[in-house]
């Protein structure tokens, strides 16, 4: 499987690192999540300048795609140029917002009138967009997940491993990055926002 | 406060990004959190290169540092000119070491015959450097502090603001960061693996 996780200038560095990085456990597995930016060096909100491992455009081909959050997030929710050449597909592909990304996923118009998580700065724009927030991490409908709260990325990562491998390699990657001393709690915390939004036959399968 | 997070060729993004970016959550109050690194760029574990903020030599200067993970901590603790070159010292500065981190500590003579914390694959390397490794995701001795499981990284950011900022800063920190919905949760399961190790005067100032 291989993963996009949007990144754009102004970057939050927690929300596309940390589902990246656990979305990366599964590399013997032959997963590889890429950092994809329009441009070939992105800078975040921390001033940390990466270069991009993917364009723009792989976000179309990916088997799920992970839109990252950042400061400057607004700015590319107006970037008509950008949404076009998106071209993400829920019939296709998963897709995943985190925090803001959420805005942009609103303007993409793949939400829909569906109930969506964003982070709490966001939340008034996404409202704005027409969207209702819920008060909650993590909510999935079919293809398209959303999460709130930098640190709700590990939720995002988990769901995408947990549809497209299953529910013990998204327990098994949760549990090596968990802390240690804590992995039991932090997987079954993890695991109950990301189960309830999963089909019934991976939540069974799993057993 | 400028705080280094020592990041090394192979490093992991968890430890390096988790810590620096909730640390960065204080930058209105004159905070940054560094990417240092020897090379002007570094590559991760997953193939993110990144250029650095600060060379080597600033760990040295900064107010506390971070010295993260990743694959090639075995060949880094080896490298004698590395490890002159870094000068930390716990008599001047907070030091936090993050999973493997914990192994460079031990080399650098910082550990004495203190319990430590690091992650279950680096555990049997830091043992053999002769330092008792607990099953627990976060220990403090003074200004020296350890960290095991990826996401514990979160604890070292917290305990770094406790000391030098306050406990109220580092709860504000964490809250920011945590899953919607579940913020007073993530707070004080955090605040509880950190608050054994602050001083009586930090914990008592906060209620």
């Amino acid at each position: 499987m291989q993963i996009a996780v949007l990144t754009l200038d102004g970057f939050n560095e927690l929300d596309s690192f940390v589902a990246a990085a656990i979305l990366n456990r599964l590399r013997g597995q032959g997963w590889a999540a890429h950092i994809t930016s329009p441009a070939p060096r992105v800078t975040s909100m921390n001033g940390v300048t990466v270069d991009r491992q993917k364009p723009l455009e792989f976000a179309a081909e990916a088997d799920a795609v992970i839109i990252g959050s950042g400061i400057r997030t607004r700015d590319h929710a107006a970037d008509t140029d950008l949404l076009a050449r998106l071209g993400i597909d829920p019939s296709r592909q998963l897709i995943g917002a985190q925090c803001s990304g959420t805005l942009l996923l609103a303007k993409l118009g793949l939400i829909g009138n569906l109930p969506a998580c964003t982070d709490l700065t966001t939340k008034p724009w996404v409202i704005e967009a027409g969207v209702e927030v819920l008060d909650a991490p993590f909510v999935a409908h079919g293809n398209v997940a959303t999460a709130g709260g930098c640190l709700a990325s590990q939720y995002l990562a988990a769901w995408i491993i947990a549809r497209l491998a299953g529910l013990r390699e998204a327990e098994e990657a949760l549990h090596y990055v968990a802390p240690v001393g804590e992995k039991e709690r932090y997987v079954t915390q993890a695991m109950a926002a990301v189960r309830p939004f999963l089909p019934v036959e991976a939540v069974a399968g799993s057993a």
